[in-house]
């Protein structure tokens, strides 16, 4: 039985490397994407009958594809030990949930939109993109963490000084929290400082020195993980190609020497 | 023939290289074109007029130049195989086209409007620009598809809850994209962001995640792209003046080697 | 004593790198800042007084803990030349200020506010982050002040021309520049720029000029940071790990050197 | 008489390099700056004259160090070859220029303002940092050039489709272009777009496609210069520190190759 099921996954993973496959597969899933977006619109019901046949075609690909995976992995329990291959699995179940829009119509929409998340599987450079997106995580999180520091101690004062001024805004630390935020991305932020210099004519440094310190950490940030993900991947590179040529020259090196030794013996 | 064609040639391409005569092109180009934008003004009717002539002139001078390349190359299907040539045949035919602007009002406007991208063709620097601009959309379009999704997904959300509050601007969802889009350059954002906040109090954690989610993505994006593009131009680097001294000293090593060699077998 | 406390900073220390205690520290210290924040919400006293139980027991945690590193450290003097011990010092002294909230409603919601920093001290990465952004500090204060002259500048040339067009905006240089940050913000510039035009048409060039030399500068300002914190980075590292490989070679060619130098004299 | 020059000239470039000087000259001069613009303000007059001395006296003193440097330089026909000599003669004459406020009170306010500039002057860093930025313009402009084709273009379309929707923003190309530059700062690029879009439903095309294009020649525009200062530095580096390590590698290699010449023809 392992030799039907090597076969039919061989068969698979060839349909599955195919370009011509992989760009149709693509186009199909977007095509029904979109579909969903603009169903307001009013297309040729033959091309939209067409369209769901083979969304339901993929699917049943898809499931196929990630059994055979399954069935062919050696290791049950490591199989599930791969995120993307959770990822596949838990995408295909869900898109086989049998949901009746009249029923569920919330849930069954949030099914269809979620199955654009089959780009992610289909396209290997969206794969590598995720990857390296998740891994840059950590070393953001301590910078939000910062600045969420930053902007809890400005809320804290600003919702002190400015409570009175304008309660809307100021109210309580969450909402002080919303409205440096607003000052943050430059939204209508110079009607705020005005209303609150009426009372207290410095306030301009409270927003100007907030807008700096957060620009400045931002920019910090940015920096150093540029400069942190160049030196790993450049001391990679050392680690490889460097290496090669360092091992190259202490080779004839070490020839050398021992050449030297047996003249030496012979000369004695 | 071929000799007086080689020629000219010459000539046309001294000129080309001509330093001061590059900058008269450029200035010709650039003012005939900010000529279209201005022409409101009223200028010295002798200004527009020698102006017009020496835009003619260029277009001339362009045609036969092109000409000249066309029959100087010896392959002439190679010579539509280059992507520049192509771009400065099409350029110089347009410019050819004899419209008159009673006529054929808008395509007469937008041919005189093209005509700036001569500007392109004549400076190296801006080729090369351009060539580096097309050298990087590739790995620009997974990170565009990337956030494709994100929106996407947002929007389809966004449409779902949002549409009785406000269908102008969530009605479906590709009107909830261009919306989304608006939120994510900060335009009057927090004006949409109260008005669901009124139904729902807790939305403001739909835009602020989005974004984050965007921010992320985009950082992620330039700082992946400039790391590619530089190990790119570092390896060519390495592989070019870094490989010469290391071939040097291990050709002298090996050199030493051969020596010790020979020294050994005349102790013998 | 000394072995008291030995003993009892070493259970502090294997406590303090805990990982699950670093945890609850964290947790409980975010969930305390973020309880001031929210307090208008209606939570379970029994939550916030536990919370508050964990809150008065770290801050006892922190006294205890910044008292034995005091006790254990030998030259009391440099103990506090260490920036990050005069830190700790001065949160742990102002958590500890009993201030009733009726009295002294300002200092004691401020004090409140501050004790989030403690979050600082607990988060060794926190610590080396806040260390890069001071280390950026001085290469960043040049750019500043070169960003101050050209303010300074268009603020004293706009408050000269504008004066009289909008007296709000434009009154004296001070003002002015309040007025030139907002359009480096693009917060509504182009009301401003439009409200001048009526009476300067071609004051656009005011507003484009200062807008490009902005965003000029800064954008060099950034640049050389990066690079200049790059060869910083690379430098160090070429002076160690390259440094090693080099003097490798050298060593093993002087050994050589010595060595045909001995083959010589015995070959005399 | 060279030599009480020289003498004259040490003195004045020890105070000139005196930390504690330059600071006060920098403090007097920002201070003096800062007092035009908050001249409104009621300060003691006896600090204001005192300033003013102060200020007298950096003008004085700049005089005569730019003289004694003049006076020294064996070449004055190259003292006038340092863009640096001739940017700090202006200053200090236009500073000695005796405009009296009342007659012309715009030159004099205009003079005042520009003393700001002996910052530059003075503060050696800011001079680096200048003579970066100049250096980095020539790259910048091939970009603006190409930024400037792109609005044109634009704008050539918009005033031409736009213009009876609403000719106060599209009624030439020169308006339009200024509407454009709008548009990519986000400043209520909405409410020119939904005002489009009432007459050309899909007019969100022209809007979304510009603002991409033109993020994405900047963001390429950014990398490209950050790797092209990346390099030139790089290669700098490696034509120094890596050049020396090599030369001492090859060093060593002649040395043991001379050794073994003499071997050889000992052993002949």
């Amino acid at each position: 039985m392992s030799d039907t099921i090597n076969l039919l996954q061989n068969q698979i993973r060839q349909l599955h490397d195919n370009r011509l496959f992989e760009f149709s597969v693509i186009a199909i899933i977007l095509l029904s994407a979109l579909l969903i977006g603009v169903k307001t619109y009013d297309f040729d019901p033959i091309f939209i009958n067409t369209l769901a046949f083979f969304d339901v075609a993929i699917t049943i690909f898809f499931l196929l594809e990630i059994s055979l995976r399954f069935i062919a992995c050696n290791n049950k329990k490591r199989f599930f030990h791969n995120a993307w291959n959770i990822f596949d699995t838990i995408i295909v179940t869900v898109s086989l949930l049998p949901f009746d829009e009249s029923e569920f119509a919330f849930l069954a929409r949030l099914i269809r939109v979620f199955r654009v998340l089959r780009l992610i599987s289909v396209i290997p450079e969206l794969r590598v993109l995720v990857n390296a997106l998740i891994k840059s995580l950590p070393s953001m999180a301590y910078v939000l963490l910062l600045m969420f520091i930053l902007f809890y101690m400005y809320a804290a004062v600003g919702s002190f000084l400015f409570e009175n001024i304008n309660p809307v805004l100021w109210g309580d630390i969450s909402i002080s929290m919303l409205t440096l935020f607003r000052v943050v991305t430059f939204e209508d932020w110079t009607d705020i400082m005005y209303e609150t210099m009426h009372v207290y004519p410095l306030s301009w440094m409270y927003y100007l020195s907030f807008i700096f310190f957060n620009a400045f950490v931002f920019l910090n940030m940015m920096i150093g993980i540029v400069i942190g993900k160049m030196q790993e991947e450049g001391d990679l590179e050392l680690a490889t190609e460097h290496a090669a040529e360092v091992k190259d020259t202490h080779d004839l090196l070490q020839e050398i020497s021992h050449r030297l030794d047996s003249i030496e013996k012979k000369i004695k």
